[in-house]
């Protein structure tokens, strides 16, 4: 039995190609002193990865040229040597693109299978969804009434994001890159207003329809002219929070933009950077939250999901160009 | 007896220029039911006001042709129909570009002329020793040892910012355009380093040399390029005060800057811009603690005094183009 890998064989310029990957055969691994060795079913695909193979030293170490593609994955236990774990327990960990992986024990998490589809625990009930979860509401802190914006909002993170939103009593629009996702907003997610961005000129002009009252929160995935558009319009003491700039990730040259701190002072406004790890001693709170939401039915969720490791370069490469609705997944293996 | 006045004439393009103004007189005003009236010694010049006179509508409804010109001042009451207020009194409050003004009393400021020489109510003991204490203490929260960078760090604002943060322990590095200015910042007021960005020219290299390790706080009065430079350098959690953005007020279009956002997410930043108005209800504790460290000796400040009502638009513009070191104060009339 072989071991297939992905490995990154070329560093991306601009966006990445599926030849910037390699598909390699090594064995399975053994698992050592406190130990588990995992076969993967389900593999995440997230936008942070574009910046692990970029090479530039970020919040983590970049990816290496010839390194197994770093990614989080949810499996089932082949053999344990961490009493915590019995062949058959369904794990999640940051696992790699790969058919098996041996990790320490502590660096996963027992996913119950009976609660919810184990796919979940790498979306809505995972790092998306506790994204989107502290990332709004700790960051933000939005109150009833209020205008929320979302970039991305048709994506793992910002469809939750806008109906986490709605829970709370706001105002929500969604900006996203095609009508079916537009649809999906506004007649499954129940946001307030959405709009197309790459068919809309003047994305300044249709938020200001969208958005009478102004803007007092906004949700940032994705950067460049869309934020740019959005920070004309922010209200006084509105938060922002950055959780991603997908627009930038495959730029060739750095994008310049209209300067935007003036904006950010007269409106008495907070911009804040953020990464899950640092809301991570109150994970449980967040994932309870979420699992209460949709045995509720007010937060939905949706999958896409891609058959094959092989073809996991394929998958990260339609995530960054927009292609999924929802949270993009590959399917490695049988559950 | 005449009231001198100074008006805005024209809506400066650029840099404003002296014939923007005009000085008009008119009688002297007289105090109404709960009024005040004011003679006027000192006059502020701050570069706030640049905003007020584009026309554009921002926290505060923009100067009109025509209108006088608005801004704080400390003097000596005439005449009071506000039995809080007596002839003689100095008081401090926004009392436009003019010889004498009349305000409510509950507008107005007593100042206790025994405690420090009155021009410090506009300074030190005022709106701009109010900025740097919350701007810094409240809205960066700097941390003994942390690396605090302060742009436009000779101004009003920003030699107290500097010396604040001395004062709880901070390594100190300010930026200013002249190298008296730079003396005064190594030499009088202890900062920890400090260079003239008009003979440097690559900001990064010189910021990377004088913050190894790194940028915690950063306290931006000036942003453009200068900002770009320091917000390549910044640390984990750093935090970020957006006081004013001077290097953008006078410029005909609008600048282009390389995006910073993706910054502010890596390094999970906090940006926040700011007014003092709304730490208006802790004035009393920022004006209580400035007092005792000037009385201690920790905290020093320095004045640039131009003589006379009809040198205020001259007085303005110098500030505006960075010729004064510390508070730009017009006088108006003797003590």
């Amino acid at each position: 039995m072989v071991n297939r890998q992905i490995t990154l064989a070329a560093r991306p310029v601009g966006y990445p190609k599926e030849s910037d990957f390699r598909l390699v055969e090594s064995q399975i691994p053994v698992a050592g002193e406190g130990e588990v060795l995992v076969r993967i079913i389900y593999m995440s695909v997230d936008p942070y990865m574009r910046g692990r193979i970029s090479g530039v030293a970020s919040y983590a170490a970049p990816v290496n040229l010839g390194d197994v593609m770093v990614g989080g994955s949810v499996g089932r236990v082949v053999s344990s040597n961490d009493a915590a774990f019995q062949e058959g327990d369904i794990v999640e960990g940051f696992l790699g693109w790969q058919d098996y992986a041996v990790a320490k024990g502590r660096d996963l998490r027992k996913i119950d299978p009976t609660l919810a589809p184990i796919s979940t625990a790498l979306g809505v009930l995972g790092m998306p969804g506790l994204t989107a979860y502290f990332g709004l509401l700790d960051v933000c802190n939005p109150k009833e009434g209020e205008t929320v914006v979302v970039s991305g909002a048709a994506g793992a993170v910002g469809s939750l994001v806008g109906q986490i939103a709605k829970i709370k009593g706001c105002r929500v629009v969604g900006i996203a890159g095609e009508d079916r996702k537009i649809d999906y907003l506004l007649g499954e997610l129940g946001f307030d207003a959405a709009f197309n961005y790459k068919t809309t000129g003047d994305y300044y002009e249709k938020l200001r329809e969208l958005c009478p009252d102004g803007i007092d929160v906004y949700f940032d995935n994705v950067g460049g002219e869309i934020t740019d558009a959005v920070l004309r319009l922010i209200n006084v003491k509105a938060r922002i929070s950055i959780c991603g700039q997908i627009s930038q990730y495959n730029l060739e040259k750095p994008e310049m933009g209209p300067r935007l701190l003036s904006m950010i002072l007269v409106r008495q406004a907070k911009m804040e950077g953020f990464l899950v790890f640092q809301f991570a001693d109150r994970y449980n709170e967040g994932l309870r939250q979420m699992a209460q939401w949709i045995k509720e039915g007010k937060l939905k969720y949706a999958e896409n999901i891609v058959e094959g490791l092989e073809n996991a370069p394929r998958a990260f490469i339609g995530m960054l160009r927009g292609e999924n609705v929802g949270k993009q997944l590959v399917k490695v293996s049988d559950s």
